[in-house]
C-alpha cells in the first residue's frame, strides 16, 4: 500500500516508520520541501531533527502535501489539530477523493502553554469538520486517543488498552481496524459514524491532560465490559 | 456521618441505600416533599416509585432541598446536571457552608432524546460552577464518570477501574477517597484542583455515550500505567 503522512514531527515520524516497516511505500507531506529537509532544530532533545531523521530513513519519501495525498492510498493526518485544515487547503481538496484518511489530530490550544486547552466543539470536531472539508474522502478518526508511541506498540504491561473509532464508511474503518490489529491492537471499538469524533477527541483530553501534567506518557486505557 | 443526598432518581436512591449500609445517617433531599411521597411513577420499568422505595427504606429521610443541605455533613448532588443551580439556589447557599459537597453531575442536555448532547464547556465545568456557587463549601468532582451501579459495587470481572476526583480541598477529597475504598475503588486517582472537572465531564461523556448507544450499563475503563 502506498501511505502519506501529512505531519513531519515526532507523530509523523513515528507513523511512518511503523508503515514502512510494514512494507509499505511512504511519503510525508510538509509545506515547504526544501525547508523541511534542511531542519536541523530538535523540537525535543531526545529526538533527532528532521534532516537526521530522513538520513536514518531514506526510503520514506518527503513531498509536499499535494504530493504526499495524491500518493497515498491512505493519508494519514498527524498535524497539529490547528494546522490540519490550512494542509488540507495547500494539499488540494481533489488529491484526497476517493482516499481512506485516518485522523489522528486534537483540538488542541497550546496558546498558554501547557497542558494545552481542548477547543472541541459538540457537531464540530475536527473529525466532523474533515469530513466537510473532503466529501469524497473515507475518514476515520482513530489513533487520537494515545501517544504515538503506543499507537504503534499497543501492548502494555498491565492489559490491552482500547481503541475507539468512528467513520461514515465501514470497509476504511475495516481498513484501518486491519492496520491496528497489525500493530497488536486487541480491543478496536467501532463507536460510529463521524459525527461521534467529538466524543474521541474529548476521550483524549483524559489521556493528554494527565500525560502534561503527570509527564507520563505510557499511559492507555483498558476497556472493562464487565 | 450525616449525608445529604439531592435528588430522588436511581442515582440518588442507590447512593442513599450505599450511605446507610455503612451506617450513617441518611437524607434525601427534593423540591417538594409531599408530591415526592405521593409519587406513584416508576421511572424505569425496573424502578421502583418513590413510594414504593420510601417504604422499603424508613430510616431514610425525605426533606427539603434546604433541610437536607443543613443536615448533612456531607451533601450528594445527584441530580441531573442542568437542574443542580436551582436545587441549590432552593436549598440556600448558607446551608452548605464548611460541607463537603460531592458532584456527580454531569452537563447532559436530553432534550433531543438519547444519547443526551454533552453541554461542557471548558472553564465552566460543572464542578466549577458549583464551587463558585457555594465558595464556603469543599466540592469535591467524583462518581461522575460511571453508573451510579458501579460506584457502589465498583469491582468488575475483568479488572478495577478507574475513578478519577478532582476538588480543590485536599482534606475533602481524602474524604471522598476513603468513602470510596470503603465501597471497593482500588484506582483512584487525584486529577488536581476543581478546575479540572472539565476533563472527568468530558470522560464521563464516553462512558455515557457508550452506554446509550449499546445499552450497555456495566463497562467501565482501567487506567493501565505502563
Amino acid at each position: 500500500m502506498k501511505v502519506g503522512i501529512f505531519g513531519t514531527g515526532n507523530v509523523g515520524r513515528t507513523m511512518a516508520e511503523r508503515f514502512l516497516a510494514d512494507e509499505n511505500e511512504v511519503m510525508i507531506g510538509t509545506r515547504n520541501v526544501r525547508n523541511t529537509l534542511e531542519r536541523e532544530d530538535r523540537d525535543n532533545p531526545g529526538h533527532l531533527s528532521y534532516q537526521e531523521w530522513q538520513k536514518k530513513h531514506p526510503q520514506i519519501r518527503l513531498g509536499t502535501f499535494a504530493e504526499t495525498a495524491a500518493f497515498g492510498d491512505i493519508v494519514v493526518l498527524a498535524t497539529l489539530g490547528n494546522a490540519t485544515q490550512h494542509a488540507i487547503d495547500m494539499a488540494g481538496v481533489k488529491n484526497f477523493a476517493s482516499k481512506i484518511v485516518i485522523d489522528m489530530t486534537n483540538p488542541l490550544d497550546f496558546s498558554n502553554g501547557i497542558p494545552p486547552r481542548f477547543t472541541g466543539t459538540l457537531g464540530n470536531s475536527l473529525g466532523e469538520q474533515i469530513q466537510k472539508l473532503l466529501p469524497e474522502a473515507k475518514v476515520v478518526k482513530a489513533f487520537n486517543s494515545v501517544s504515538v508511541q503506543i499507537v504503534v506498540n499497543p501492548k502494555r504491561e498491565e492489559g490491552d488498552p482500547v481503541m475507539f473509532i468512528a467513520g461514515d464508511d465501514e470497509s476504511a474503518k475495516q481498513t484501518v481496524s486491519e492496520i491496528a490489529k497489525k500493530w497488536g491492537w486487541k480491543d478496536l471499538v467501532d463507536f460510529g459514524s463521524i459525527t461521534e469524533s467529538y466524543f474521541l477527541e474529548a476521550f483524549a483530553m483524559m489521556w493528554i491532560h494527565y500525560a502534561f501534567k503527570n509527564n507520563s506518557w505510557t499511559h492507555a486505557f483498558k476497556f472493562l465490559r464487565k
